[in-house]
């Protein structure tokens, strides 16, 4: 046994061609498990950085998403630049992408060109809609998909429009899918002792998510799955629902006839138990508006944590809504390293995630703060590679690298 | 080299005690990849059983996630039950369970058991808050940690109140962040020959996912992220929206220039090229009102695809919004067999999902439907523990199994 660091992906060199957010947040979830992720960009930054001129908005989105990784330019629509692109795949474990189907291709350095030179590459591509079929070639974002993938027409009221759902669910459903899929085929490259090439289409990470909502067209014989605001998506659950407060909103839901009972309690209402609408699920679904009515009269009246402590109190699943300022200040993520307030050397003061993947008993990946454009030029090429100083010059006076 | 089945997860055996959603989608997938699942459930079935008893709504979901694994019943409230879980830790990889933290611990099987039975046993923990901190114990449901995460926050418009994503993303985020954390444990098991206790907490996994929300508070020197309704999360980008068209609605963004000018050439537009108010990303967001009456001009005197057909000649993006029943049967998917028409015995003909994890060049796992409470007593308790037929009846008798 080698003196390993006791890191889960030490040793794992990964080339990151991530843009936006599905690959540079499956590259950084590596990143914190310890592999050593190079951040390769265009001279002039991948694209989040360019919306980081246009007021700060984006600022804050590439430095919660690319922490813990080095940085390098590289121009790959020059020769000498994909030539330096697989000389680092060479010495690469994963190479990683998201960019439309047959850019890579395009270009000379895709699948087929890569394996050749490194059979031991794991190859990573994240599309919308996949690499194969009609919708192929469809441009895909996180809005997108979510239109066309069903979830926007779930999400809402009866009475409105289909909806998005607010944070960019698909481009990270997308993002640990394509994650997932590597770790899958580094975890089979031990038996087979070859790479592969893994794919995932963000249109089809969604499809299971839809499980409930499916299950209500399955249960009316093929009616379409309406909006269900805050109900369930298969109307099957009461009470199931966000309920005013006095300051606020609630959620509340109760999946077994105890909570029932309990949130009775709560309320005291105890002589409800009888009462034949609400007797157990089937009749509180049957009766719904008048469920979610009585609910309302006890969570009107309170403000959020104190509907909250008591149906905590009395072990009834409840939840404040909470908005992003006090998401982003939570004791509790903060505490368990989660969330962690840095000094990011460009962006300010600001709170960045740490990985949802914990491994107990792991050491733990100090957070470095996102690198600035070809931070680690001279590093990567001079240091790994073994150019020369002068090699080095000619690639910037050329402008494959800056 | 041995003749191993060209599937990335053969020979990994999991033990499924996964309820609900979390768990079972995570561990689908390593069916989906090979691995062998055996589904362990209470006498009376796993959670989402029960809900099929009510209506039918809850059958579609359980067979949409359960698909070719094999289901045991086992007491884990007996002694017996225990014993018998801890000889199948011992011959297993991987056990994954998606329990309330300590649930595991106070019957006696949690991780500090099942590592001295088998060092190296994966032991997978999903939950809503995590196994630390103040929150730990509260209950959570994708409904809840939906409201505590800030999804709702951000969900829904701004003349309306806190909504819900329709699809459990929350649950499907916590499942499949859970899969990529096995991975990437049994990767690191090849090296260190011991298994680890991995975590993962559903309320952790939304946190990434606001990253465009959070850029509004970083941008406004932190004003509370507000619900956008279609337009982008962090109201940087425009057009960024859903509009109305003759039958439906279709969503349009413009992420780099040429897809506005295009766009403008898409709805036969182009002198407004140089109309200041719409001439960059930055003042088509300063005027984002004007700019989406503009682009609802042309999709609302329109079909929903005739939109899409002409703006993807255009490329622009854009998608219509589709209902589910039209996602259900999307050509595309079904074409990639990512969806797939099955008889089920139970729930009859209806769409399955398979893997979005692909895996260039493996063989594909066919679809074996959802098991039946308790079809695979037999084979694993008699064909893989080796019990004998007697000891098997003793402890159907008993109630140890059914």
């Amino acid at each position: 046994m080698t003196d390993r660091p006791n890191l889960p992906l030490a040793g794992v060199t990964v080339i990151d061609l991530g843009q936006i957010y599905q690959g540079p947040y499956a590259t950084m979830l590596m990143a914190k498990a310890g592999a050593d992720v190079i951040k390769v960009e265009p001279p002039n930054g991948e694209p989040i950085r360019a919306r980081t001129k246009v007021g700060r908005h984006a600022a804050l989105p590439l430095a919660m998403l690319n922490s813990n990784k080095r940085a390098v330019t590289l121009n790959l629509k020059t020769e000498q630049g994909r030539a330096l692109l697989k000389r680092m795949v060479a010495r690469a474990d994963v190479l990683l992408e998201n960019f439309a189907p047959g850019v890579m291709d395009r270009l000379g350095i895709g699948w087929d060109v890569l394996q050749e030179v490194n059979p031991r590459l794991v190859y990573a591509s994240g599309t919308g809609y996949g690499l194969s079929g009609p919708d192929r070639d469809s441009l895909a974002m996180d809005l997108t998909v979510q239109a066309a993938s069903g979830v926007m027409s779930v999400t809402g009221f009866p009475d409105g429009p289909p909806t998005k759902a607010g944070p960019a669910v698909v481009d990270f459903l997308g993002g640990i899918h394509l994650y997932a899929a590597v770790l899958t085929a580094l975890y089979e490259r031990h038996f087979t002792g070859r790479g592969r090439l893994v794919e995932v289409a963000m249109q089809e990470t969604v499809y299971p998510t839809l499980a409930s909502n499916l299950g209500f067209a399955y249960k009316t014989g093929g009616e379409v799955p309406p909006r269900t605001g805050n109900r369930h998506g298969g109307l099957a659950t009461a009470p199931y629902n966000v309920y005013p407060a006095k300051d606020g909103h609630v959620a509340v839901i109760c999946v077994v006839e105890a909570h029932w009972t309990a949130l009775l309690d709560a309320m005291e209402r105890p002589e409800l138990k009888d009462d034949p609408r609400f007797v157990d699920n089937a009749h509180r679904v049957a009766n719904m508006a008048d469920t979610d009515a009585l609910v309302q009269s006890w969570t009107e009246r309170l403000t959020r944590d104190e509907v909250f402590a008591t149906a905590r109190r009395h072990r009834v699943p409840c939840a404040p809504v909470r908005n992003l300022i006090e998401v982003m200040n939570d004791k509790h993520m903060h505490g368990r390293g989660m969330l962690e307030w840095i000094d990011h050397p460009e962006v300010g003061r600001i709170v960045v995630p740490n990985s949802p993947l914990r491994f107990h008993g792991a050491d733990r990946v100090a957070t470095l703060p996102s690198p600035r454009l070809g931070e680690h030029n001279a590093e990567i090429y001079g240091g790994w590679l073994g150019l020369t100083d002068a090699e080095i010059a000619a690639l910037r006076e050329a402008g494959t690298i800056t």
